[in-house]
């Protein structure tokens, strides 16, 4: 299996890439092609002495930096590293692509260069979360940001193919997200995908609350890219608030100083089981190919993890049988899409 | 100040209202009218051995339970408590109103017994949340869930005074919930709100990113009431889990339970800044009266801090201000108005 690494994404430069890359090298049967900047990343290599023969450099000119507008890269940039990167996927000289760059970027990149599955609407990013019970996957985290209940349906279906064959779950819970238990409660967009999800086949548990997502309730929670981005983000900021808050409080006490010794075990292993690296990427669902969208933080962990991920899901038929379900699923008339978040 | 208590709502029965009406009494120059049900309130009053003849019990039969559906209450429940305590507002025997029932039926009573402020489309609930520099306030968190650009600027509006009057805030940074700082990241409806809170005269400071919500960049953090609902309860559901899984490893750990003694101080100053008891109920904007929403589990702390905030709302003159703003940013014809939640 051959994995084409966009190497210039990452708010943190290039180590994490090419470091994840060799701790996934250790680990898996893969060949890695590194898309980047030669001249980045040939003494990058050398730099922690890299002799792997299943590493290989694929020279890319230009970068798309993180508040580059992802339109732009389809007009203007084509030899990005991201833009190559996922070219690889379609000329099939590589079974998957993953970049920690311009999720934006990312997405446009496949969007255009791999289209999307037969049927599919538009794409959905599925992010992986932690739960009191173990992992449910959110999706879409902001791949579409205007959906229909349509497309809201077809996210379900997907999220559901993932966790079945991603996470081993013989029947994924799916649950809506929504601000009520009742179908009466949503918006209504929602009220109309309660309707479609309720009449599938799926096992739709119906609507999830917000306080329910980290309770474990549901293995795959659907909604569109706005709410999904803005949950995760909301997530991620309270997490860092809550940790700030509590160690000034700690800080400020000589017995809470004293307690910390104490804790380190403890949160070290809450950080473990709440910490997005162990998670790696988010896959990119609905695209014809493997493409594994990871945080611009990314560590050389979780780059390692998202070559994993990206490894099982390119072995996979995942995106057969995407295709599959959603042809059974249109048994009704397509309805116009609204516009993809990076249009 | 004469303030009406929806003494028959909250999940946790007549205590805590009764208790937190107790409390109030002892800090405030305030007359607090129970409506309920006299046979249930007449016994607990005796209980807590209330002599206090500020305090009055006015006699409604019927309730509102948590799940019933509020736009029955206009139709069926005319003599249910916090149909009959918002209508003591509307008479003027009270001049405010505070509930901790089903929020639902105490936004129907307020839109339908008092109305909405001349030129206000639309009602929203502030949410106070605790940030790392101090407190912000979210609206809408959940009265108006489909809405127009123009409402989010109204609410906007509505944000500003309310942080203006009540958090003592000269000039309040409002920043609109979305996926991405710049003007062209949200969705359709957030993307025509940047423009119309650009153009006013507020101190607009941008888009607010979900991770930027509890770090304190905004006072007012405007929304619509389905992502501002999903966002509060998302938020509960985060600090529930974290506290549950750092709990379950704390006790896993001798050392960990060893520690537990020394960071007893820490960890009840974090529950207190982050407590939403402290910050009592969010006021419903918009209508034409004071109505204080509370949270369903309200303690007798938060009932009686939602009475001191409700009692500073009714001296001030929130309502006339709000009404003189709105009247000076209707520039625009007005636009159709989606459907208000609970209708």
């Amino acid at each position: 299996m051959k994995i084409a690494l966009d190497a210039m994404g990452g708010d943190h430069g290039l180590s994490p890439v090419v470091e994840g890359a060799l701790q996934a090298l250790k680990e898996l049967d893969v060949e890695l092609i590194l898309v980047g900047h030669e001249d980045s990343l040939r003494p990058e290599l050398e730099r922690v002495q890299c002799t792997d023969s299943r590493v290989t450099i694929h020279h890319a000119s230009q970068t798309v930096d993180m508040h580059e507008s992802p339109a732009q890269v389809a007009r203007k940039k084509r030899d990005s590293s991201i833009w190559v990167a996922t070219n690889l996927v379609k000329t099939g000289e590589a079974q998957a692509v993953v970049s920690a760059g311009n999720t934006g970027a990312a997405m446009v990149s496949a969007f255009f260069l791999l289209g999307t599955i037969k049927g599919v609407e538009r794409p959905a990013i599925a992010a992986t979360l932690p739960t009191i019970r173990g992992t449910a996957i959110m999706l879409d985290v902001g791949a579409t940001v205007d959906c229909s209940a349509q497309q809201l349906h077809q996210f379900a279906i997907m999220g559901h193919e993932y966790a079945k064959h991603l996470m081993d779950i013989a029947q994924p819970r799916v649950g809506l997200l929504s601000i009520g238990e009742e179908a009466t409660k949503g918006n209504e967009v929602t009220k109309e995908a309660f309707r479609l999800l309720k009449e599938s086949s799926l096992n739709f548990i119906g609507n999830v609350e917000g306080k329910d997502v980290y309770s474990g309730t549901a293995d795959v929670i659907v909604c569109d890219g706005f709410l999904g981005n803005v949950s995760l983000k909301i997530s991620e900021g309270l997490a860092e608030a809550m940790k700030k808050i509590l160690m000034s409080e700690v800080m400020n006490s000589t017995l809470g100083r004293l307690s910390l010794a104490f804790m380190t075990g403890p949160l070290m292993r809450l950080k473990r089981r709440t910490d997005y690296a162990e998670f790696g990427g988010a896959p990119l669902l609905g695209v014809n190919g493997v493409c594994m969208i990871c945080h611009g933080r990314s560590s050389a962990k979780a780059i390692k993890n998202a070559i994993g991920r990206a490894n099982v899901l390119a072995q996979g038929r995942l995106i057969d049988l995407i295709q599959r379900d959603i042809a059974e699923s249109l048994t009704s008339p397509m309805t116009p899409s609204p516009q993809m978040a990076c249009e």
